[in-house]
């Protein structure tokens, strides 16, 4: 399938031109570009939800949850499941996940799971072009849920509108979160599995901790919620729409959407910038053997690095 | 206390500036390439030695009886305890821990906390600079602890000689790490609390998880241990050293050293060009306007900036 016929599946919301579309964005293939270009204009009109939290919180039936609370309401809905991936060997061991299976032949739901294999600057770039390809492709919600709780991963849910923070009892305490600076993150606060015992602890422990930050426009809840029993979930859609009616009201979502996007271009821009260096390095053996002898501190070697390529024909 | 002072403090290993040195590199403090030129010449003597498990694994304990088993062999050594920071605050919520007081006052024991409030490029790119500190000071060993097993901390750990992947019975199962390309990363591996139950099933899962991968000069061994009864650990003194020794007598010490360098270098000259990309950015609105509107796409408006900024005077 050649980038012009991708778009125009992605754009028409063909399933199989959107697993590739997303697939390209994995592999970082030289179609990304155009691709990009091709259906950026068609996106800013799903709202974006981010899941993130401690391996075992329920992230994924919290996910589920959502997928059936907007299939309630009729609007289609895209997840993305982001997982880590391998530094070194380049490949996620993890494939699409088989479940949420009562959603599988839905045509208004789009499940997918998501490594990098080759995007340059990794899950934090490729992440925001996969949402704007499932944004592109017409869902309504697109939730992106993380595998886990890395610093990287709380990068891709601060990326979205509505950022979901996810705990439980016995699992990923508070102050742990407040160190790896999720709590930040957070739009709205699950405490799932509410049902279980501590999970009343969890709650006072984290409005305790709010209490600690600075007053923001928006206070974010603290959703006691039990995502398996399908308690309270209709209260955490509620706040993620309120949430959504905050953010369009006072102009905050068109403020983050742009420090955004601009923080996007300039990390695409400094990993497009890395090659450059990379292959400046490559040409210049006297540089490197100035390093490699400790003439030159890698400092300032950057320093000229910059300066070189700044001064290198197109 | 100035950066020319502060170099002839760092390379006399005085204890006070080689922590505000260190600070420095924190901070991303203006004085950091004049610091870096400066010691640079005096580093590469060091043996580093990298630990990263999932929290509750023993790293702590185990860093400690590293540093029990170098004093017993005269050799000084620094422990480095990199933690997570808040992308958000720019704020480390631990300060240096009160642990190891039995080494509190032995001159040959340096130990230190460190997180990143402003070095560009974060962690990945701070630590590289710390160790470099603690090296031109003198110390022997330079032992780098991580708090997690995030995606950041496995290359601040990859970015020593010798890397310990540290597991624990019922702890961040090898599975769990393979995900997280954590398993390539480790030239020793460390399953700690060998006392408790579960322990020889973990050993037995990751050899086998090993022998599916690749064939390698050096075959990571798998090394039970009970840092906190002290048993096994001289042997896990044994295997670091005879990686140490494999590293040297390979060619592979200079190898890596070198790879390392060029990656560092790369991505210091990256985050010098983001920060250029960034004003450029700033001083044309037009090209903002153009992507709020969505008339150009992040990934044409990164090549555009690409160009600008090459094109932008000194």
């Amino acid at each position: 399938m050649d980038a012009a016929k991708l778009i125009d599946g992605v754009l028409s919301g063909d399933r199989r031109a959107v697993a590739r579309a997303i697939s390209a964005v994995e592999d970082g293939s030289p179609d990304l570009e155009q691709l990009s270009t091709g259906i950026y204009a068609s996106t800013g009109r799903a709202a974006t939800i981010g899941i993130t939290g401690a391996p075992g919180v329920g992230k994924s039936t919290l996910a589920g949850e959502l997928v059936r609370l907007a299939r309630d309401r009729d609007l289609s809905v895209a997840v993305l499941a982001v997982d880590p991936t391998s530094p070194y060997t380049g490949g996620a061991l993890l494939g699409d996940r088989v479940r949420m299976q009562e959603h599988a032949t839905d045509p208004g739901v789009f499940i997918r799971s998501m490594a990098t294999r080759g995007h340059l600057g990794g899950m934090s770039l490729a992440a925001p072009e996969a949402v704007r390809i499932l944004d592109a492709a017409g869902y309504a919600r697109v939730v992106v849920e993380t595998v886990g709780v890395g610093q990287a991963e709380v990068e891709v849910v601060a990326a979205t509108d509505t950022a979901l923070v996810v705990l439980a009892p016995g699992l990923g305490d508070a102050v742990q979160m407040a160190k790896a600076g999720i709590l930040e993150a957070a739009d709205v606060f699950v405490v799932n599995k509410a049902d279980q015992e501590g999970a009343s602890e969890v709650v006072r422990e984290l409005r305790q901790m709010l209490h600690l930050g600075a007053v923001r426009d928006w206070d974010p809840p603290v959703l006691a919620v039990s995502a398996r029993l399908r308690d309270g979930v209709d209260g955490l859609w509620e706040a993620i729409e309120e949430h959504r009616r905050h953010l369009e009201a006072s102009g905050e979502l068109a403020v983050r959407r742009r420090a955004r996007l601009l923080h996007e271009v300039e990390s695409l821009a400094a990993e497009r910038f890395r090659r450059e260096a990379s292959l400046v390095l490559a040409a210049d053996p006297a540089l490197v053997e100035s390093l490699e002898a400790r003439r030159l501190d890698p400092y300032r070697a950057a320093a000229m690095l910059v300066r070189e390529a700044a001064a290198a024909p197109e």
